[in-house]
């Protein structure tokens, strides 16, 4: 299961709600019940609107086998239906009861160094066992029968973050599984054993049964080997949803959907999953050690909203502070959550929800803050809370809900490669994907130019520029993509090791970059990566300008082959060898950059990017004010500004393309103070 | 089996030897009978009266199940006994024999992950393991039987340090007992689920069954069940020690002992354990790496004498140079030794004791140092060995055996707290208990203020001053213990992240620090860690005087409710915020500190406390320059001055209890060579 | 099995082969027939004249049990005979197939934690295990019956890196292996429990079957145990190797080689597995971030040399430019490739091979370096794999092959004892036994001065100077052959933590050093290891000439018996005590130095050895212009330079013994290029 360039999303989803959704994750099974009135109450005074019930009640539900227990919800489900609160029903599949581990040992989790996984934390049994899906089976069976036409009910919340902290499991059944998904793939041996290349290291299978699963050997694992089993791994817990799904399905009209981790859960391919959602949801978290942390959250906004197919999603969970599992939980500033929901809520979403709504007085997440929190109604977080649900309802009321983000620019993402990348024995450990992605996004983010994350095989054609900074593992396909998109007239900048390899890690005959070579107008004949440290010069010339850059991490020794260079080495590995270089290919134009440049550099090096493709950029404001648009289809236009600085921004809407020297200053001024934000509606 | 407020400790102990303990284990079964001789010889010139012999001596006692070989230790004892060296005899139950781990496989320490202990190292067997305590309780039953009238037997020395390196397991028997001890402390399943916050993450229990062991898991196990575990293995393996005792005593009135390691060894909750044993023992090695080790040795010296209630106690083993363990095992310098065991006698103990008499020629530990090492008697460590032994026979002579140590102020220390503390998810992991402990331990060492450790359910009464450095846990005894110690007058200064949880980790309805709130005057909204290196400016006033500290890794935003701010930040996350108060209650008063202070400002806070406290310290003299008292009961006084410098210093008796601003010279004045011990008797 | 002092190389090997050696792996099982010839055109074309061949192809050769594929093999030997190029056979058993994993599970490798390690990458079946065992011996057996008449055939190449990445494991066939091992070793149980001073910690053995494998355990192990462990499975191993030698030899009068990694496979002792091949081979990769990496190249194979005894050798691998295994795999620049080749030749090899032939476009490997890269033909390393093979051939034109190399000095080499030393809790993890003799080594390789690697108990006569860098380990036999080489005039130099254990890591009854005190003239009372970045000044006298030294790591308490003083403590911890030592001892002289010392400090000590012992130095040239000389039986001479430098150095021969002062410039100079290589031949 993977990336369908012809899929279309539906729509549903959130136009039901007709409403910004805002709330939280809601666990009243941890309260005694005089505290849920009180509860509703206050939602009410926060303006939520709709809550995540039963995310880990399979135990209360479901106490022993086959016996369930459903009055205690049957109330609650009641309540919040009187309270006018909607209900974000969950199966509790994330969370099998105490009793199946007893009596299912043989469904533990099992490390790929063989170490079993007891119960007593969370996280689900092994995904291919045939226990843990009949018992998920039966328990959402239950709900789905129960409640589908509870009035209370708004949408299906199945299991909880699939892939964390279970995603791949190297017991039997998975053992078992995993052979059944290489005939499917492979259909024959000699299919298999080619694609792997099980001649290198005399790893020929002859028989189905010969092959392991890919757990720890006396070294290094087949690399198309492991590549395949995290497929394989993401394919079965994704089997495990749609097992749901479809049961919830036979009952229930409502909307399904399960709360992906777009950044911060890398073992799933969510181009696949969200194939099969009926609308995208998501969770994200502040890195607290990162004091600029809003340009992540921005990236996992904008790579949600990607893999939803630029339709309205759901933030279906994060803080209204710190959280616990971190080593520092460092507590959010005041305005900063508002900060950071309506940033979510401009890249896209339509529902702003958290973790949790009442601080859990027990358990391994009692530190984790809540819109209830432990110092009670009497606090910063819970007036901020009510502050942002009134701002909510009022952008509601403006008709934000269902606009989408226009971006001109596109940056390459794709978990199999990221995956395939991230094995063992590569050129350089300095040679991180995630790290290129983010240091291009960063910039963009700065220069206030929208972008969509875009699988390499998709359309592209939408897109005034295209970035790869990290597209190790290309398809013939996506190879092809690329160069349609740049002869159409698209400017295309790919970064180092990029195109290195085939869907089975394997480098191409003929040379390590023939996947991008023709579109670059030149080959790699080495890869050339520096010592830890090393640093190399290169000095920029014609598009770029006269100047230098400092590089890092790699160089390549580049035989030019079409391409122009504009940027030599001056020193390290290969001095005098081109170290940036521009193509023009078809109608558009392709740069290649061989080294990691940083900062300045980066940023000049992206300018030119912007003036080769006619991009918009914002660089007369300061780096840490944002500004993004989201647009209806009639044409409304909703531009959020929100400044992340500790001084008031003045900001005067968009100019001209040019980005570079156009010191006029345009009529209308817009003042943002610190740490606010302000939505102009146009 | 926990600490018990109304514990009296017996009298047991060395009062029998009637003078001071001094020797080492002795394990002449690794060596030819011709050096015995020799060894008794050596022992009179050093000094020696007491050794401990037969710790390892399992394999030699039983070569096979049931059949005991005493022959050697028959005659050894009596050569002993002719020699006039006293025996501290053990049982040798911390290493069992391989035909032991032969036999009964299954009674190998499981580790948290699975993984199997093999022998053919030390550490005892499963400390449940019906297995194990029968084969324990036989051979104790055959030494007892066989040696009880021994003339040469002093005292029992049941195992060898228990909880290291062996304290919790994870086999079969230690689940079923898991299940039992469970039961005995909850009577039900409701009451289990409710302590452990069981719907957290849908972890009820219907059966006892159900109940796995917190091994390893796929994410964070439930914290209450990972503390109960840590409190159930401290029980398992002192029921161990009970089973041992009482066999003894069946035959034998010679006290029983054995020895702990208060600081090293932190599994085990001490306070319990003390409550059963005759005399307190305690083993103490320095830490090479810290220049100023002497000061963590005090810690732990003060710290057994507080679990033996201020009875005199042994120390049963330290070096008489490097050990072989550690990084990079530092050898003392001359006149170290004697430094460590007179400050070790100084603060409480009655005995001094090494491991071990003879440096052994093969083993794991044949690099640590003894008192007869490689190089022979003609050694710089035979020699102050021998001038040691003279001098406790001197201090022997002038009474100081079954004195006791004074102190004004205590700290707080429960292990059950350091427990809970460390386990994952909390707010910072800079957060570190032992490291607030050891730094006001280490201001208070400096300003020659002598200091008991403290159960948080004790009589406090004594004591003029109480610093919480670290009481993450605090009971409701606890809490209405500070309280009824404040409001009687007393002094208490409570550092950040104290009082969040009761005994179940749950943080109690109504706020973060309602252990705390009443006395403090404040309550605390929410914590606000730093980031790692980050720091804050606190501005301070009133009693601490105008003046800026530095904090880091902490801050709370602190509602104040009756408590004076005695420092405000000027800057991080809560600027103009109370950062130190002081509340007036009752007839005493309660300090709070909510950041982490170091050197001259912690120095600052403290010498603000002595004031409020009318404690007195001695500033005037050097940092490193020790001084501690110890009193008969009929008042008569020694006072040790250590002399740590590289430099003689000049003392003077007491001052008045004022600190500041007395230069007045006193009369006499006694000089303290550099790296030497003065003994003051008065 | 172990060193033999008394064993005589055989002179089988490469004097067949009558020309240096040069080509690489070869597996043509991992590319289209269609590809094979154009290999063998281009192989020509490189000058290659052997090809190892077949290391991976067990799977192909032998699809299930018993029946055997040889068809391709016979194909492929038929065309390489055509064309010329001579075959290196190997037999595959390195990489058992899938089908023996399936089969066989019992025999997978168990980690010392337990852990079993599945099949999906490389690496051998448990050493010990009979099913693996019989396999191996089953292909062996069909391979010798079939090829050993092969016209192509030229040399046996039996597994691939014995012990890497499998030494040791933990399984039963290997602890029931162990057994009958240590009965061998020490024919009773009373003989193994001394040998292991089982006496401490209680670890007595009293049945064969109750001693366990050393696997983990609650701490640490005996060490003497483990020591036994790491010769058994040495041992273990090397009897893999014995079988298949043994089985071809029934069939064939081919040479039969294996490919050690001198350096990089700690486990094995070669000075025994040295004694068990026709000619010795070995592997050798640079370490990429070691600036300097040279270096350490040189030592390889002046240790592949000395367990070689001196005769010629073949480098079986190396690589054309970077590798994929370590962190940051750097190419090789410009001109490296021959660098390395023509040192090593020059240090006595008579086979120039890599890894590998051309490059795998799949596996585990695909970014190592090969001699037909990804980019194929047109390649700066293809043009250099030519011209390097050209050189190669013009130098066996002129008669280098069978030439030996002269050294006047050796380095003491040890596995046994850098095993010992290797364990837990020594007296400090600084003390680093390879450290040291790199540390040596690398100020005698800028000094010129070629060495060998001697065993402490070989004949040393023949050498002027023998250093002793790291021997914590001497046998009563090599403590003897030192003093014997001293007393005879030789000069010895003995570093810190040397002669303290004998071969069951038991210290000598009498004191830490008794093993070197005679012949140093002292004894050590005591070790007085330093703390982590802790100095001491060294101020030095007499044949060091007035100066400073700083020391790190280690000093000792030295009493002085006889020896002089050349160097004494500042201060540290024995201010004014001895720090480093000459003794003349019958005719010789034998120095001891007790600290770390490093750069200059080292040179100079290095420099005063020298002059004691009239060892000729070249310090006049720059230090990474390396200087070797191999010479034949006849007296032809010839001198390898090895410019590592960027400018061109200015080379005179050799001049008189004397290194310093002698500032008179000699007759004829030859010019040697940056980077390059010149042969000299007289």
């Amino acid at each position: 299961m993977r990336f369908d360039p012809r899929f279309q999303p539906n729509d549903l989803g959130l136009v039901s709600l007709d409403t910004i959704a805002y709330g939280g994750d809601y666990n009243p099974e941890q309260w005694p019940r005089e505290i849920w009135e009180e509860d509703i109450t206050l939602m009410h005074q926060a303006g939520v609107n709709l809550v995540s019930v039963g995310i880990w009640s399979w135990a209360k539900l479901e106490p022993c086998e086959g016996e369930f227990d459903f009055e205690w919800l049957d109330q609650l489900l009641d309540l919040l239906h009187e309270g006018g609160i909607r209900v974000d029903l969950a199966t509790p599949t994330a969370a099998p009861p105490a009793w199946f581990y007893k009596k299912y040992p043989q469904a533990r989790v099992v490390h790929r160094d063989g170490t079993v996984m007891t119960n007593g934390s969370r996280g689900m049994a092994a995904p291919s066992s045939p226990d843990y899906l009949r018992a998920c089976a039966n328990i959402t069976r239950a709900l789905a029968e129960r409640y589908s036409n509870h009035p209370a009910l708004a949408m299906w919340h199945v299991h909880n973050e699939y892939g964390a902290p279970v995603s791949d499991s190297y017991d039997e059944a998975s053992r078992d599984a995993w052979r059944i998904w290489l005939r499917e793939r492979y259909d024959t041996l000699d299919g298999l054993n080619e694609a792997w290349g099980t001649s290198f290291w005399g790893q020929t299978y002859y028989e189905w049964d010969e092959i392991p699963t890919p757990a720890v050997s006396a070294t290094v694992t087949n690399p198309a080997m492991r590549l395949d089993y995290t497929r394989f791994s993401s394919d079965a817990v994704l089997r495990c949803f749609i097992q749901e799904r479809d049961i919830i399905k036979e009952y229930s009209t409502a909307p399904v959907t399960t709360n992906f981790m777009a950044l911060n859960c890398p073992s799933m391919d969510l181009w696949a999953w969200a194939q099969e959602v009926d609308v995208v949801s998501n969770d994200y978290y502040l890195e607290a050690a990162d004091p600029r942390n809003q340009i992540k959250l921005s990236l996992d906004a904008d790579l949600t909203r990607s893999i939803a197919r630029g339709k309205p999603w759901i933030l279906l969970e994060h803080s209204t502070s710190g959280v616990n599992w971190q080593d520092r939980n460092v507590a959010k500033k005041p305005l900063e959550m508002a900060r950071n929901s309506l940033a979510t809520l401009a890249r896209g979403a339509d529902g702003i929800m958290f973790f949790q709504w009442r601080a859990a007085r027990f358990g391994a997440e009692k530190f984790h803050s809540a819109m209830l929190p432990h110092a009670g109604t009497d606090s910063r977080i819970f007036r901020e809370v009510c502050d942002l649900g009134a701002r909510l309802a009022e952008l509601s009321e403006q008709g934000v809900t269902g606009t989408t983000v226009p971006a001109d620019v596109a940056i390459l993402w794709d978990w199999e490669s990221l995956w395939a990348q991230g094995l063992e024995w590569r050129p350089s450990i300095d040679a991180n994907a995630r790290e290129r992605i983010l240091e291009f996004y960063t910039q963009l983010w700065e220069d206030k130019v929208t972008i969509d994350f875009a699988h390499p095989e998709q359309d592209l054609s939408r897109y005034k520029l295209v970035l790869a900074p990290a597209s190790y593992l290309l398809t013939d396909a996506a190879s092809e993509n690329l160069k349609s998109y740049v002869a159409a007239g698209g400017v295309l900048a790919v970064s180092y090791f990029s195109g290195i390899v085939n869907e089975n890690d394997t480098v191409r005959h003929g040379g390590l970059s023939v996947a991008v070579d023709e579109v670059l107008g030149l080959r790699i004949e080495e890869f050339l990566p520096l010592r830890e440290h090393e640093t190399v010069s290169i000095s920029t010339t014609g598009a770029l300008g006269e100047g230098q850059y400092t590089g890092t991490v790699w160089a390549d020794d580049i035989v030019l082959n079409g391409a122009e260079p504009v940027a030599t080495y001056v020193d390290g590995p290969k001095p005098d060898g081109a170290a940036i270089t521009r193509n023009e290919f078809g109608q558009g134009s392709a740069w290649y950059i061989s080294s990691r440049v940083m900062g300045g550099d980066l940023r000049n090096f992206v300018g030119a990017l912007y003036e080769d493709a006619g991009v918009t950029a914002r660089r007369d404001l300061p780096a840490d004010f944002e500004v993004v648009e989201r647009v209806s289809e009639s044409g409304q236009r909703f531009t959020f500004l929100i400044n992340h600085t500790v001084e008031q921004v003045d900001y005067t809407p968009r100019r001209s393309p040019s980005l570079i020297g156009d010191e006029s200053a345009p009529s209308s001024s817009i003042t943002v103070p610190a740490a606010e934000v302000v939505v102009v509606q146009e």
